[in-house]
């Protein structure tokens, strides 16, 4: 979804201090001006002090105030909006629909809330009879406390400030300190603006969401005593480094990232010979959608040698144009690591799409999937713009090994027909990849309860998904009552509250 | 619940290569000869390779793996407690005991693994009406691969080879590589022939489980790339040394370590007042069970000043007596660490119990808290064996500020009656521990589907369990179907077989 992914094109990357990109938007004094470390060291020991007055008020308060927080920021829509473009380019009409998209996670992060399975609330009753005999306890899931958010570049609103991190860890109950990405930070001061005042106004203890600017406060933030958990999209080397930071701690913190995702696509000769010029507009709108800047951009294509796909995908890709990259910075690096790549003796250039001013020109490149098996990070270094690269593969064999190179990703797509003897691959595929996609593509990432994004490092750096209503999972932490005296328990363990609530009792699952 | 916590006390912390204490046990040649890297490097091979093959079985194959293990170990209880006494002298009964205790852990696993709630099911179905329209999206939870085990010493069946760690990894459908706790390499060995050999009759596949020893070996299979996750139970620097490892490979993967815990207890002046006797009679047996080698030991007890309560200690202390140590190491460094903190000038020894051959007498010093607040890491380094210290509060400023200083714990403790208001205790206690006990002693951990065995750091180093059902989680990771057709499902995802399993269906929890 998201990620800028190759540290010669990241804007935020640690080493890289206060690096915007050559805007020509306007900047406001001081609009990024770094958080020093005192304000940085105020703005966590407030949200530790919010986080003991968060967890003494009941959860539908915290669901209250999502919902709030999303119908302020559909209110500031229209602001917001005209500052994103000037910031991103990304345009009116994507980034109308991302503050959409935004403010439907805030509103299913409430319905989440309300739920209430996302406590995982477990209950055995005492059984004296048992040897040795068994107390009562009474397990459920606690907010771990401040959350240190990393917002990302290519998704100012949905990936950013009050974007899914934000909301999944406000879900759980967990102040948040947000880094704001030097790619758009009077957006960030703009949203932070309006989710502070909602917040504010439903009744969030101050300290509940901050906001801070720089480079070294993304730094200071994450290895902060008060801070207990990160969530983060972006680098591969930004997120190692903080990663590293995180875990390098005297206490170590989980660290939830997604650091970059090649998303491989396989197409069967089958599949090219039933619907091969649907499949090659598809790849063409897929790959060049956001120009190239999505997280799940199909980066590299398996296509059966000899069967003519390249030719369609030409021709598709001929008509296809992109908009301007995120920065100019990132638009100076495209040709260079295209180049890079195109230069490469086993690489071929098979289609380029039509040039726009100002913008990139898509591209697709080709190689053999035994290549690819060879020298993967040679040939699968990410190209974060509108290129992909087809890999040619002869049978099983070649696909399977070439398959195996690629490493984590957040997607894996098969398009096949259904008398494609697909038993083997699709097990590969799920080994590699947090989500299989049958008979579509990978960019369009669903905010559903039942969305998996993430997957094998890289494409994430835990065991859990940064969209979707499991998303609250990364931030909470187990905590067993043992004998509670009923007036002793958290209210939401009473017997009284239980009704409706998921739940397991006494080893069976109960609703 | 087990693992020592103080580095020169720890007979398997890297760093110490070889050291298996002076045990007078046989010792077989060869039998904790280290394993070559030669070796390991084949053995995590087969463990890759046995995953897929894993994963292609039903569940309930795997299920009966599981409880075929747990009767071997039945049937050779009485071959294998002899091995664990000598080595551990821990005694034919609680070794007993402990064999049960591991059986029934892999038999609650299959159970678990039968109810299928583990794989956290959630189907959203397809809504083309939606803007954007909705694909459908089946998510479960997958194994995550081969996983290492680190068995701890003190309980020599419960937690190591065939312990929790490895019942839960197996339950996942994870390959299990046991690095043996150089304090019982015979035990461990025999233990392993008994799993190994139900295990291949069952019809696990090669490579579902191996042994293998040496510090070297330990380090070398935490940076296998083969391996996935690993689980620990041990010292604070041993377990740091291992958690660095895994989260400086290439791919860091996630390392669920147990490190230690102090255990602090509370006890009310209304509590000493109406049972202090009861009380203190219930701490003395709890910090000497297992002669003080119970990771959940009652480390420190917040105790009312001038209450009166330090008389009824060492009047129970006086007639307490422990067994010997597990390893003439440990043995010789109690009394050292004892010395350390008893020659602190603002520490105290209050109690002391029966001196008895070749073990550890029975102590308890005592401090003021204001003293554990000012200098937490001095008074409190973990002393494993039999003592335990008394903390004197006045009030409850200085109770709190010391509890905060405390640390991450495994478990926290209160002692309380009726009319006490601890409203603002409570939250503290569950926010310093994993399980919070009323009225009852740490140790003894309830194998349960509730039980919370984990806390913050340095309790554990993940929000994960190492005890109970929810233990699963830790080797586990998510994986989402978009559009499959129901052929290429995971077998488990199509509705045929998602009857009476507890999942989330459009976001409703279902049974």
């Amino acid at each position: 979804m998201t990620g800028l992914t190759t540290p010669a094109r990241t804007p935020d990357a640690p080493g890289d201090p206060g690096a915007r990109g050559a805007l020509d938007a306007p900047v406001t004094p001081g609009a990024a001006r770094p958080t020093t470390p005192e304000h940085l060291d105020a703005v966590a020991r407030r949200a530790a002090t919010a986080a003991e007055l968060i967890a003494a008020r009941p959860d539908a308060e915290r669901a209250a105030w999502l919902d709030a927080v999303a119908d302020a920021l559909d209110a500031a829509r229209d602001d917001l909006v005209p500052i994103a473009d000037a910031e991103t380019r990304l345009g009116t009409a994507r980034l109308t629909g991302e503050v959409a998209r935004t403010t439907g996670q805030l509103r299913l992060f409430a319905e989440v809330v309300r739920d209430g399975g996302w406590r995982e609330i477990v209950i055995d009753h005492a059984d004296p009879a048992a040897v040795p005999p068994r107390p009562e306890l009474r397990r459920m899931l606690v907010a771990v406390g401040p959350v240190a958010v990393y917002s990302a570049s290519n998704f100012p609103f949905a990936f950013s400030v009050a974007g899914g991190d934000t909301a999944s860890a406000l879900a759980a109950g967990c102040p948040v300190v947000v880094k704001a990405h030097s790619g758009h930070p009077l957006l960030s001061d703009a949203t932070a603006a309006v989710v502070s005042a909602a917040l504010k106004t439903a009744g969030a203890p101050d300290g509940t969401f901050a906001l801070v600017h720089g480079r070294g406060a993304g730094e200071r933030l994450v290895a902060h005593p008060a801070i207990r958990a990160a969530g983060f999209t972006g680098s591969l080397s930004g997120g190692r480094a903080l990663f590293d930071l995180a875990s390098g701690r005297p206490d170590p913190i989980p660290f939830h990232g997604e650091l970059g995702s090649v998303n491989p696509v396989v197409v069967t000769r089958a599949a090219v010979a039933a619907r091969g010029a649907g499949l090659a507009a598809g790849l063409a709108a897929s790959f060049t959608l956001g120009s190239g800047q999505f997280c799940t951009k199909p980066g590299v294509v398996f296509v059966p040698a000899g069967a003519g796909f390249e030719a369609l995908v030409a021709e598709s890709v001929a008509g296809a144009s992109a908009g301007p990259l995120l920065t100019d910075r990132i638009q100076a690096a495209f040709p260079l690591g295209l180049a890079r790549l195109a230069d490469d003796p086993a690489v071929e250039v098979v289609a380029s799409g039509r040039p726009s001013d100002g913008a990139p020109t898509p591209v697709v490149l080709a190689t053999d999937a035994s290549e690819i098996a060879k020298r993967p990070s040679a040939l699968l270094e990410e190209c974060f713009g509108p290129m992909t690269l087809l890999a040619r593969y002869r049978g099983d064999d070649d696909l399977l090994a070439a398959l195996r190179a690629v490493g984590g990703s957040l997607t894996a797509t098969l398009h096949a027909e259904p008398d494609d003897d697909v038993s083997t691959l699709v097990p590969v595929l799920a080994s590699v990849a947090g989500r299989v996609l049958f008979d579509g593509w990978p960019t369009g990432v669903a905010v559903t309860w039942s969305q998996h994004h993430g997957g094998p490092w890289p494409a994430s750096t835990s065991a859990h998904t940064s969209v979707g209503a499991t998303a609250i999972r990364r931030f909470l932490r187990p905590v067993a009552y043992q004998d509670a005296p009923e007036r002793l328990l958290p209210p939401v363990l009473r017997d009284a509250a239980l009704a409706g609530v998921p739940r397991r009792v006494d080893g069976v699952a109960v609703v």
